[in-house]
């Protein structure tokens, strides 16, 4: 694979549209995304789009809007990973030669259309409540029982997240909470409250891959992508442990691999905090703690702006907000921000190395369905 | 792009299976293709599977059934160019070196799932009636003021592509039809008649793509990938004729410069019969006659099995049905039996080349929104 840069980001608001058609959102994000790498439509030779939710041809419904036609424009979805599947089919296909320049796109309207992921009519377990929130409580109640995690460091990365969204002008929400009230808030799935799962939002995040030559027209704009990996399929049934990710382990090792480096050089990381116990049990299966510190690591503000790693500096999935195909394109625009030190209030000083990292979909015998751990840096 | 072929295929039965899951389909056609190509589950490198019709991550879902997890899998939908467009990220992934070997999948139940493709809710057109049936329907009216196409060059089509359909075990339909049956069956859009138009179905299909050191391990089963193409968005507004799409042209004469050949190289297409016009107008298209004469040509049996090049000799979507995702790689798959003479009664004497062609969704501006033209070799 030859080098590959994103050199240009967009992305809506995320929030609650009900007014607004998923055109409109994809539109106002590509011309961001367009805009920031000061090219015309008529240069993108290929298009990927994430979506879960949005109908048929969604990427060509949204890139005709902006003008992009006649190319090869390609659907993808991966449930809550289809953003980062999305820009990993575009990274390969820049990478190999095929094109100099893709879009990827990633929108998702859930407001209004059902909102949450149904578990499969076939899914006897799903049916009878075993859902993602039913999952991440169970493995939050095995973390606490294992490691002694407690109620406070669950909730502490709840307030952490929508402290940093106060701070990020296109997150859902904008408005911290504190410690009492993420405990106090109604219960979801016990031990998890509603201040602790992300919520239903509409949005939409869009990037510009581009080969060495492309990032030459703006050298200092461009960021360096380190490392790709979308990982699927692992058994539930051969991880019976609820309190790590194999895949996302296997994935991090396959990135820190190819970008050759390891957890001490990542920065900042936008992660999978769908529910908070996702993000403690992700600190430990990214390395930026040993197994079962991932409490600790929140507790010592390790994770915070100006810690360690500054993790989920946008807000997170708890507050910038969750559309699920946009959500992996939103973190890769969140980092590329932060690494060209654009990020406004809540920027990280200095940040060189991010990491973009989603989990998608569930069954009742799968683990999650698909992985993605992705590096940028400068 | 280094060498690519395809190693093994396998498809169900194209029909209407109420009490099957989509889970049974495509495991089906999996295994099928695995034993064709002689391989374990665990030689397999990466998964790709174009659907539009079963829910989130049926890539993940089916292929678990077969005991392929923990690898790179992505789901991709085009709408009837999904199976396509699946083959063409294979073939990018696969050609580029990244893997050895990947799983191809197309799969759909459009049986008692409503079955045809909506038009999007912003499509007022659509809404309207400007449907898919519809917009074939105007085409077809179009092609007969401009060139004398007659109603029963039309209905010959139909009368061609039910007679292989019989030839073929893996057909929804196994059934003649007359020239009469068809013009006297039920009018769906003046002047396309209910056997002008495709079934409603479910099915799946299943190829493994392999590099050339893959293919070295059963070289006589081989079949070399000549040109993939995925084209996608054009707008109606720039394309008022009817009669002709640009697109599926741009795309054929890219897959044509890609293999170093032309239409008269072509032995065998599998191409997008949705609706009788269909076949008629691809003729043109695709160069395999002048434009106007799509009429004389079918009228001439030049498209028979025996004729110039045999078009549809699976008894195409006409008759062996069009289960959206499943379509594109079950027109590879009948390509590989043909190419290996493997294709029982109704095979293509000596047929060396085939082509496989897709054309997928629709807006009142774009059309259509995807298309794939694809050549194979031995």
């Amino acid at each position: 694979m030859r080098e590959v840069y994103v050199i240009g980001v967009g992305m809506t608001r995320f929030g609650k549209y009900p007014d607004l058609w998923v055109e409109d959102l994809g539109r106002e994000a590509c011309i961001a995304a367009l805009k920031d790498a000061a090219l015309s439509p008529k240069e993108i030779q290929a298009g990927y789009c994430g979506t879960s939710n949005t109908g048929r041809i969604t990427g060509q419904r949204i890139l005709k809007e902006v003008g992009i036609t006649g190319i090869e424009i390609t659907n993808v979805e991966n449930a809550c990973t289809g953003g980062s599947t999305a820009f990993r089919q575009g990274y390969i296909a820049v990478g190999c030669g095929l094109y100099d320049c893709a879009i990827i796109l990633g929108v998702d309207k859930m407001y209004g259309s059902g909102g949450l992921i149904p578990p499969n009519l076939e899914d006897l377990e799903g049916i009878l409540g075993r859902t993602l929130p039913g999952r991440y409580a169970m493995a939050a109640r095995r973390h606490m029982y294992e490691f002694g995690t407690t109620l406070e460091q669950l909730a502490l990365i709840s307030v952490k997240n929508h402290r940093n969204g106060v701070l990020n002008p296109y997150a859902q929400f904008q408005k911290e909470c504190s410690l009492e009230e993420v405990l106090s808030s109604r219960m979801v799935a016990e031990p998890l409250t509603l201040l602790q799962c992300c919520p239903v939002g509409d949005g939409a995040a869009a990037l510009i891959l581009g080969s060495k030559k492309m990032s030459k027209r703006n050298p200092k704009h461009a960021i360096r992508i380190g490392a790709t990996t979308v990982l699927s399929g692992e058994f539930q049934t051969t991880s019976t442990d609820l309190t790590k990710g194999n895949q996302v382990i296997k994935a991090a090792n396959m990135a820190y691999e190819q970008f050759g480096g390891g957890p001490q050089d990542i920065d900042i990381c936008e992660l999978h905090d769908a529910f908070t116990i996702g993000e403690l049990i992700h600190y430990e299966n990214l390395g930026f703690c040993p197994k079962g510190e991932g409490g600790r690591f929140i507790e010592e503000r390790k994770s915070e702006i100006g810690g360690e790693v500054a993790v989920n500096p946008s807000g997170g999935l708890l507050s910038r907000g969750h559309p699920l195909g946009a959500t992996g394109v939103a973190q890769f625009v969140e980092v590329v921000w932060q690494l060209r030190g654009e990020a406004g209030k809540r920027q990280v000083p200095g940040a060189k190395v991010g990491m973009t990292q989603t989990v998608g979909g569930a069954t009742s015998e799968i683990g999650p369905a698909s992985c993605s751990v992705n590096i940028l840096y400068r």
